[in-house]
Formats: structure tokens, sequence, C-alpha cells
């Protein structure tokens, strides 16, 4: 018997193979008992502690996935024990299990009840839906004791397969037994995918419903580069795959066969992906964000807090540059103490540099003052500094004025304080059509793509109904990406990118044909973006570049690209 | 005595001169009576009677609204409505009368409760704190029985000054009697403003606590153009306010010194607008908005319903060309009948030509139906179709086939249809960046300022915390017109410019050195925009625009204005 080849959407450039469990939580419970035959007291108090065993969990998770993957991550299991505790689901169970049904049964009414209503709305307001199948899910796990799949407790190799996962559920599993997964519905942005490149774990995801006819216990290889489920796959496609996921590591610098040195790095969330990243290869930091520090506390981290998570990221990259973003907050996230307004387009209002300058003009100065001392301590010299959304001349010049008291401030505190390179990121328009008079103030950029398509297409990628509009080869991205290369020709100012373009080996070509010199991106896809830059011959790529800034769409540049 | 100046915000570009009636709503309220004198069955069914009454009032002046203004603005008075009838505040009034308080202070501290959650927010929230203001003054008024002062009969010859006006308030001017008005607080984009603008009433907000200073029936001068209000005036400081309050209308095509002929249009948001645009010179109408026909009601207008609309339009402006936007609605905007998602940015989001080649795409092609039937049987051929929020090529060609498609549907039915000039609105950054690529499919450009500026500075102009970074002087902005105009310059494709930039007399200038020959502004502002475009010389025009396009800041810009 031959191969078969599922098709899907491809998560992460690793290929995986392994052995099909699949994790079907919502499998269908069996008939109730009647009424008459059901203790409710007895079901109340199964449900209750269920509940507890439920938050428990969720507490070590939310530790664990904070560690892991950041804290960033970790929030959305704050929202689940919110739902765990919610008095409207709680009194839904309860008058369920008055009315004659197990607990099980109860729970799974009341939750389905909830899921219905936010299933039908769109984007963010559909993730409460997948919130609340995934808190449901959990306690009938917990209700049935152990006849589910335990996703922490899997056999070496396997590979999962599941209708979908959840953050919970991918936060169990432990990347060095699992080989793989696969999902039938989901897509590049969706939870899992995330977790799946942040945790580098092969991964497909929105294979469709013939994922489903594929049994537990088969072989797989799961392609996270060509986005496919290879079913009883031939000696040579698992060779294949072995080898793939064992891509080679290339420590130092990466030049173009012609010469043209790049500089491959990689982007961090939390200090934990510091190590990760540098044995994977990064030349440096291309995009240390520094929310981390910030989100999911109290107060705001102190000068010396700051202090101690820079000197780690300088120091753990003694040879390669540190780009250090500063705080890049506004009203899409609660920060209890900064006062972050409701806004009705978050995405369209006060956030990052914004907020600096205004109404956090304080912690910017805090955070600034860190930075220079971890510099001036570590002796590197490494540190750049970069500002997230700016949009005008003005911005950077009140930043520059601050940066440079800071400076002044630390010397008269006999800190050998130095000023660190400086940039901005380009993730506005206004910064594309204005890049030329931001030159003169600048040591670099740094294009930000995911935001830079959101704006420049007016599509918020999050939002399932125009994410397309907002793909990267829509060419009036390339476009805006271009006219910030083009002002920083033949200047010192140099030009890189920090979005999620960077990490794709198959635009690579493309954006060393714009001019880019500096990729960052998730650690997980250094490795083949440093391969793919050793293959580019730069007058080939540049000839690409202007094909694909002469293309009149995302169809054509597409074409291009292949 | 000489006169005195207070600087505001200017609003409208007309002066008016007068006499001023202080309105103060929320004056303050006695000393209530003593507990046990309270009536409080008696205080309560006042409160009852009160709120009938209110709602009566409401009813009529949304109907006053709707047909003077637009279905858009009345809708705040269904807002209104409900907070009257919440059973949150019902409860709280009839808490505080059982407490012993009389039923106006009952109703003053129940709204005030309110008031001070909603006004602790920002954006659309805080406006919800208005809208309480706004239904508890109402309701104070009634209650205190004509102790205030009445905005529907005020002496004719008023200048009403007030802390601030709500659309209750404007919508009871009437604009015949009201020689102007001005305001302690509120900006550009206040309910007060718009309401000004659509009206024609001379305004000035912002001006501060220096305007209490000025006692009721004190003669002053509104300047809605300088944005003063001038107290004591001199005789040459009226004698100027008068004649400008009748600025000139001019009938027919405006040129240049050089002769250049741009057209200048109206926007028109609802058919009782149609008028007062050709009276005041308007040489067409540049853009239709379409929303008035599909907002504020339970099913979709028919086609019959919409071309009676589209005819109206087209036949009272025999020689102009009428600009038709198709339907461009999306999450920030309820229309019952649409499904319209919940949206965390609803400003990048499903809007504007998306639905109408999406989920609207059957609407999108009656309106078609509905607007060639208009134009065929009106036999002007003055009819253009402009397609709203586009950001890519495909989008133009599918709406071109749609459009091709009901050309041939209406001519197998006998119509003789024509295709209409077609055009796209240049609001996004991507359809400035790709207007290289549009010219071959379409007749005319307009750049929406509105949007494009929003979306170019990915800042909110609604957000007042970073409105300012919206602002149309900013040379980002300017570039990105600049690339639209450049694109089809030497083309066939005409550029014109239907945002509220294009009805500010002090950019006309540079507007014109941009390439732009057409402006389309509210009717208001036609006959300064008419008069300035008359003064200038196409040369100096692009030689102002060089150096505004060569500008770091918004602040270079403004002076080069100036």
């Amino acid at each position: 018997m031959s191969e078969r080849r599922l098709a899907g959407i491809d998560v992460t450039p690793l290929a995986g193979v392994g052995t099909v469990v699949w994790y079907r939580p919502d499998a269908d419970l069996p008939e109730p008992p009647a009424p008459e035959d059901v203790d409710g007291e007895a079901e109340f108090a199964a449900f209750e502690a269920a509940r507890d065993e439920a938050e428990a969990e969720l507490d070590e998770e939310r530790e664990r996935t904070a560690e892991r993957v950041g804290e960033d991550e970790a929030a959305v299991f704050d929202a689940h024990a919110q739902f765990l505790t919610d008095p409207q689901i709680a009194d839904g169970v309860a008058e369920r299990i008055d009315g004659g049904l197990p607990a099980t049964h109860a729970v799974r009414e009341t939750f389905d009840e909830f899921v219905e209503q936010f299933a039908g709305m769109e984007g963010k307001m559909a993730e409460r839906a997948d919130d609340l199948r995934d808190v449901r899910d959990r306690l009938l796990r917990i209700l049935t004791d152990g006849e589910r799949v335990d996703l922490s407790a899997l056999p070496e190799g396997s590979v999962v397969f599941a209708e979908r996962l959840t953050p919970s559920d991918t936060a169990q599993l432990d990347p060095e037994r699992v080989a793989g997964f696969a999902t039938v519905t989901g897509g590049r942005t969706s939870h899992a995918a995330i977790f799946a490149r942040s945790l580098a774990i092969p991964a497909v995801v929105g294979v469709g419903e013939a994922l489903n006819d594929v049994a537990d216990g088969e072989t797989v290889v799961v392609d996270g580069d060509a986005g496919e489920v290879v079913v009883d796959p031939d000696e040579d496609t698992v060779a294949a795959a072995s080898e793939d996921a064992t891509a080679p590591v290339r420590e130092g610098a990466v030049e173009t066969v012609d010469g043209t040195e790049i500089e491959v790095a990689a982007n961090v969330g939390t200090p934990a992906e510091l190590g990760p990243a540098a044995e994977r290869g990064a030349d440096g930091v291309g995009l240390f964000r520094t929310e981390f520090l910030f989100l999911d506390r109290d107060d705001a981290p102190d000068e010396d807090e700051q202090y101690a998570a820079y000197r780690e990221a300088i120091e753990t990259f003694p040879d390669g540059r540190v780009v250090v973003r500063t705080l890049d907050v506004g009203g899409d996230k609660p920060v209890p103490y900064l006062d972050l307004p409701a806004e009705e387009n978050p995405f369209l209002g006060e956030r990052g540099i914004r907020r600096s300058l205004g109404p956090d003009a304080d912690l910017f100065e805090t955070q600034l003052r860190a930075l220079l001392r971890a510099d001036a301590d570590t002796d590197v010299g490494s540190l750049a500094v970069m500002l997230p959304l700016v949009a005008t001349v003005e911005e950077i010049e009140a930043a520059e004025t601050v940066l440079e008291g800071v400076v002044d401030d630390l010397r008269d505190e006999g800190v050998d304080a130095e000023r660190p390179e400086f940039g901005v990121m380009i993730e506005t328009p206004a910064a594309a059509f204005m890049a030329d008079a931001f030159v003169p103030h600048v040591d670099f950029f740094s294009i930000g793509t995911n935001d830079l398509a959101q704006y420049v297409m007016a599509a918020e990628r999050g939002n399932d109904a125009v994410a397309d509009l907002g793909d990267f080869r829509q060419p009036a991205v390339l476009r805006a990406i271009d006219a910030a290369a083009r002002a920083a020709e033949g200047t010192d100012v140099w030009v890189g990118m920090c979005g999620e373009m960077a990490g794709d080996p198959e635009l690579t070509e493309l954006l060393v044909g714009l001019g880019l010199t500096e990729l960052s991106m998730s650690a997980v896809t250094v490795p083949a973006v440093k391969a793919r830059v050793a293959e580019i011959d730069t007058e080939a790529a540049t000839a690409l570049a202007e094909r694909a800034l002469a293309a009149a769409s995302k169809d054509e540049v597409t074409d291009l690209l292949t």
C-alpha cells in the first residue's frame, strides 16, 4: 500500500514521524441515567470537586506556560479560571442537576448553551467559544476520570490528532515526547499554531475532515514545512522527515553566495527563550519584547528588575546585537497599574511610543535607565533601543531627548553610559511614507510586518473575515517595505525586519532583494532561513524584488515566488 | 470699551452677530426639602409623567433630526430613549424617592452616579456619559417646568452660550432664529460641531472657562471661521461678520486665475440635503452616502425605494455629476438585517466593498440595478459609481464584473442601461500604494481623507488621545494623497477628494497644487472654497505642494500654509 498525503496549513518548518494518538476530549457522553437514579447531592459535590481540581490544574499550567512560552500566552488561563467560577455557569449546572441530570451531562449542556452564543460571533468573540469548550472539556475529563487521553502522559513518538487543540491542550504536550500534531480545524494564527512555533513542535493545522479517516495507531509523518500529513509513509518519506527534523544549526554569520552578510536573529518574548534562540544559531536578538516584564502583575517592575532581564539578554549574545523594543502596550491588553483606556479601535489608539511619550513617560525613562545601565555594565556595547509604532519625526525627536537626558543623568551618577544604537519600527504606513525624514535621526529601521500589513491593508490579522487581505504577499505591503528600504539606501541606516514575514524561508530571497540586511524571527525558523540565505544570489534577488513590486496582485507575487 | 476676543475651535466658516443667552441645563438645584415634607407617591408620579413627556419629546426630535440632518444623527435619540426606560436607573430614582428626596434630586443623583462611571472612560464610552447627562437634563427641565431656557423658543438673534450642547439641544435650535452658538468644551468632531455644520449655524467650540465670564444679554460675534468669540464687538467687526454670514453663492464652474477648472461639489448624506447643496452653488454631488437608506430599519430597502432616492439626486443636479458611494457599513454600525459581526477593531474589519463582494453581494447587485435604472430613466448620464474601502486590484475587478452583469441584465430587460463612470475611494494606504495598478480599471479616484489619515497614521480620529496624530496636515497624509495623484497624472483618470479636508479653504491651494480637480465637502463650505479657488494660481499652488511634501512635520506644513 502506498502512502497517502493530506494537505493542510504549514505551521512550523519541521517534520516529525510517529504513531497517531487521537485526542477527542469532546467525544459523546453515554446516554444519561433516568432522573430518579441520579443522586443530585452527590452529582453536585462531584461537580464542585471537579471545579476545584480544574482550578488547581489551571494554576499549574499557567505557571508552566508563563515559564516555557511567555506571560502573554499564559494569560489565557486567567480567562479560563473566570469561566470556571462564573455564577451563571454554576447556576446552570446546578439547575440541570436539580432537573435530574448527572454532573457530566449538566456541564455539557450548560457550557454548550454559552458556546453556541459566542460561536455565532466573529473574531475574538468566537475565541471565547473556544475558551468555553476548553473549560468544558477539562471538567468532563476530570468528571469521567481518565477515560480520556491524557496529553501530558503520552508515549514517546506520539503524533497527536485532534479536531482542534486548545491552549490548555498544547500546554500539556511535552515536546520531548510528542513527534508532532495535526488538527482538523485552525489557521496559521490559531493558538495551536503559535504554541507549536514557540515550542518547535512539527504541526499541520486545518487539514479538514479527511484527518478523521486516519485511525489510532497508524504511522504518519507530520510535515509542518510542506503543510502535509503523510499516512503510511514510504521509507524515503520517513528518512527525509527524520533528516528535516534535525535541520542543521549554523553558528555565526551567513552570507549570500555573492558575499552579502545577512544577520539572522531571533524574536524573543521572555528571558527563557534566550538560551534556545542561541542554541538554534541566532546571531543575536532582533526583537526583545519587554512586555513580559509588565503584564500580569499589580505594579510596574522597578529599574533593578528590568536591569537584570536586559543584562541577561545582552550576556546571552556576547557577540551579537540585542535589539530591545521599548514597552508596547495599549488598549487591547489589560495592565492594571497603567490605566489603559477602553478604546473602540485599540489598534488605532494610544499604543507603543504614544504612551511612552504621554501617560507612561515615567516608565519610559525607567526602562531606558535600566537598559543603559545593563549595557554599560556588560561592556559588550551590543544594545540597540527600538521604538514601537512611530508615526512622526517629532516622536523620534522627543524620544531622543529623553534618551539623551538619561545618558547625562547616568553619567552624573558615575555610570559609564553610552548612547546605544537607536532605531524605530516601521509598522505604520506613516513611517513608510516618512522614512526619508526619519533617516537623520536613527541608526536603523526594523520593519514590523504584522502591524504594517494590518494598517496598510486596513485589515486586522486576527479577524478571520479579512485576514486574507493582510497577507504579506500583497504588493501594497511590499511597496511599503520598499519605501522604507529605499529611504535608507546609500545612508548609514541599516534596515531589518522583525515581523512574522521574516521567518518564512519562501520569502527570504524577496526580502534580501528589497535590501534588508537583518531578519529576525521565531528561533525555530532560524536554521531554515540561514540555510536559505546561503543559497541566494543578490542580483537575482533584486530582480525578483523588482518584479514583485511591479505585480498588481497577491496572486502574481505568489506565482513569482514559486 | 474695546472689544475682547476669546479664542476657540473653528467649526463652520460662518460668522453671526447677536445677544448672549446662557443655556445652563445643569444649573444647581435648590436645597431639597426635609424628607418628611416630601410626598413620595406624588414625586414618583411626577417622575413617571416626566419620563413619558421626555419619551414623547425624543420621538418628535428623532423624527425632526432624521428629516433635517439624517438617519445617522437621529440614531442617538434611540440611545437616549433606552436610558429613559433603563430599569437600573428607574430603580435608583425610586429608591432615592423612598429615601425622602424629591423627584428632581433623585433624578440628579441617580444619573450622576452613572455619569461618573462612564465619564472616567475614553472615546465612545465617554460619549455615553454625555448621553446620560443629556437625558438627565431633559428630565430636570421637564420636572422644573420651564425654569430653564427653552432652546426651541429663543428670541431671534440669540447667540446660545453653553458649557456644552448635546444632540438634543442642537436639535431644538432653529437656525432661522439663532445667530450662532459657542461652548466651553467640545472639539471639531463633537456632536455639536457636526450639527452646526449640517445646519449652517455659526459656531465656536472649546472656548474654555473664559466663556463663563461673558454675561447674558451682551452683544457678541461668533466667528466660526476664525474660531473666535468677540465680546462687545466694534462696528467694523460687526459689519465684517454680517458680510461674512452672507458669503456669496457662486453658481457654475470655478477656475483658478490661470484657467484650471476645479469642480466644487457637495457631500450629501440624505435626499433632504440635496436642495440646500444646490442652493449653495455646489456643481454636483461628490459623495452621495447611501447609508441613510439602510440604517435604522428592519429590512433592506428594495430596488424601487433606492431607485427613487438616486433619481432625486440625479435630477437635482441636471448639469452636474452625482457620485454615489455604494453601501459602506461594517461592524461599527448596527444594521439588524445584515448580521454584522462584532469586531475587536471594526475600522480594520469587514467594511465597505469587502461586504459588498462578500456577505452583502445581493444588496450590492440590487443597489447597482437601482442606480443604473435611475441613470437610464433620467437620461442625464451624470451618474458615477464609487466603491468604498478598496485595497486591492482584485476587488475592483470583481466589482466591475458585477457591474457589467447588471448592465447586461438590465438591457435584457429592455432598460437602456449604460456603464456609468466608475471609480474608487482612496482611503486605505494600500490604495495609495497601488494607485498605478488601479488606473487601468477606473475613471476616477476620490480621496477619502478621514479614513486615509486614520489608517496612514494608525490613529482613530474619534479617539481624543491620538486625534492630533490624524491631522490632515501630517506630511505622511499628504504623501499618500500625492501617491494617488501622481499615479493618475497624464492618464484619463481624474482625482478628487470627498473627505473633510476638502472643505477647509485654508487647504484649497495645497490640494489644487497636489493635482486634484474636484473637491467635495459639506454644502456650507462650498461658497468659501469656490471663492478660494478663484484666487489660486496653479503654478504657485504646485510649488506650495512641493514644499509641503518635503516637510518633515505637521508644524512645518502648517507654517507653509499661513
